[in-house]
């Protein structure tokens, strides 16, 4: 049996069992039966040792990481999770550490009724690519154009988490179980992401920082948004550190939430208490306006424009 | 605009431009609509710079390349190519190396009718995974384990032409322009495994030489074969070769060929002829058997295991 078998012998079985796949591991190509009232939601992402994350990191941690923002990505749209694939480059082959990281991708699957139906492992620098394929219903999907003046701001979650817990590793403090869970296993807001299809007007998942991904949808549906800082969704200990020195940008620019950000129109605010749950508020943060830009309104009531220097106001 | 806005410009319109993509490039998911009578075929391929590809390579052969190897499996199945998906990591931002290979990916993609629908661009070591979504009719697609005794053995084109070109690059010689093209440039075999789905009773593409990609049908159809040497479909350059110096190794045993192989039942042997084009052959070089295991008959008569031994012989 050679290496690669081996490896594939891993992936083989990972995530649910389901009906829909006529040909899974172990082909040329994996064959799935879309249902005739669904389009494919796609998305790939790749993580990279080093760059997206620590090359000694839990295994187990990363296994799920590298699924979980795909579903977050199927989430944004408002699809439901079916299938992925997996491009797994890797420098050696480590058992223990080929077990953990099924083990983690499994876990996550199976919990979403994802089953992992083909992929390539290659000898490499270490780097992760997954595709995820989501199922959902024609004109359903929930996409970043849709945002229209006066409708809602709003998130899921809270903010920063996974940043603060990226600022503490990196001035050699040991994050809070918390926050560390925060950032190494995010739980992508798959069922949320659904519950707001037909009730969204456009979304996208928190992958880059709320500023920047609240960015591309007020530039992909033309129109500009006002937060109320004091509105914005904190943990405990972020609650502290933004109390403590001011510093917005914990909340504003801090990557790797993976919570939702979506809008809806005003009239529909009643709707909005109804899909928050015990793990999840939903939290209205702003306004979007039909002058384009973002900006913040302090707890004192200036509102500043959150340009490169609006921001460098924020982060001080 | 940020970087990797300015990288997603190169491939937000690359390949055909199709009626099937509600959303293509620039959300957080692509959505597709599959036909109702038609099942999805998947596949994703990495190619690592220094592993796959020399990292100093024409990128737009790369480009080129790196969608082949995708669609080839997609014509091993016997499935229409529709969309792909890129997830590209890059150690620089260079214009020139984006725009070559840019134009490598899409032309090859245009020419099969393809849609680069989504991707991911990230910082790291040189890395191309592509996934190749194609389309086929339920019950149509060709897999390995179909191959039954006494059914033929198939290849299209010529065997070893892109591993004689390996040879001669690691020796310090230039390859002919035949060869390097069969090396960087693999035409996929689409429309001819198009054809196939219906006749072909398995099927592969051979990407690791035949004798392990044959093995690989053999395996999941739990039969064997016997193959004629003399049989197997040479180019000038690579019959020169093995008529010199005996090593069958070149087309049995070297890789990067994307030509197809597959079996077909005897009975059918008649409508092989029809398959061939002035560009690719089809040769039939052996037959299944009932015993597992497979073997090469030399032009001498003797028959060989090609087991490690055997291998080894063939190899001197």
């Amino acid at each position: 049996m050679s290496e690669r078998d081996l490896i594939r012998d891993y992936f083989a079985a990972l995530g649910a069992r389901r009906a829909d796949v006529p040909c899974g591991v172990g082909d040329d190509c994996a064959l799935l039966a879309v249902p005739p009232d669904r389009q494919l939601a796609v998305s790939i992402d790749t993580l990279v040792a080093g760059v997206h994350f620590f090359a000694d990191c839990d295994p187990q941690a990363l296994g799920h990481k590298s699924l979980a923002v795909g579903l977050s990505d199927l989430a944004s749209m408002g699809a439901e999770p079916a299938w992925a694939t997996l491009a797994l480059t890797l420098p050696e082959i480590d058992p223990d550490w080929l077990g953990g990281f099924a083990r983690g991708l499994g876990d996550l699957a199976a919990a979403h009724g994802v089953q992992l139906v083909g992929g390539d492992t290659t000898r490499g620098p270490l780097t992760v690519s997954i595709q995820v394929h989501g199922l959902v219903a024609p004109g359903q999907a929930v996409t970043r154009a849709g945002a229209r003046p006066g409708d809602l701001v709003c998130v899921s979650g809270t903010l920063g988490d996974a940043g603060l817990a990226l600022r503490q590793l990196a001035a050699g403090k040991a994050p809070s179980a918390t926050l560390r869970r925060r950032l190494e296993r995010p739980e992508p807001r798959v069922g949320l992401g659904r519950r707001l299809a037909g009730l969204a007007s456009a979304m996208i998942d928190l992958s880059d920082g709320l500023a920047g991904d609240l960015g591309h949808i007020l530039a992909a549906s033309g129109v500009g948004a006002d937060l109320e800082l004091a509105a914005l969704p904190l943990g405990p200990e972020g609650a502290t550190v933004v109390a403590e020195t001011g510093d917005w940008a914990l909340p504003l620019a801090s990557g790797d939430d993976y919570e939702l950000c979506f809008t809806t129109p005003a009239a529909r605010r009643a709707e909005l208490s109804a899909l928050a749950t015990p793990d999840c508020a939903v939290t209205v943060i702003g306004q979007i306006t039909a002058a384009p830009g973002l900006r913040c309104r302090e707890p004192n009531g200036d509102l500043w424009p959150l340009d490169r220097s609006g921001y460098d106001h924020f982060s001080t």
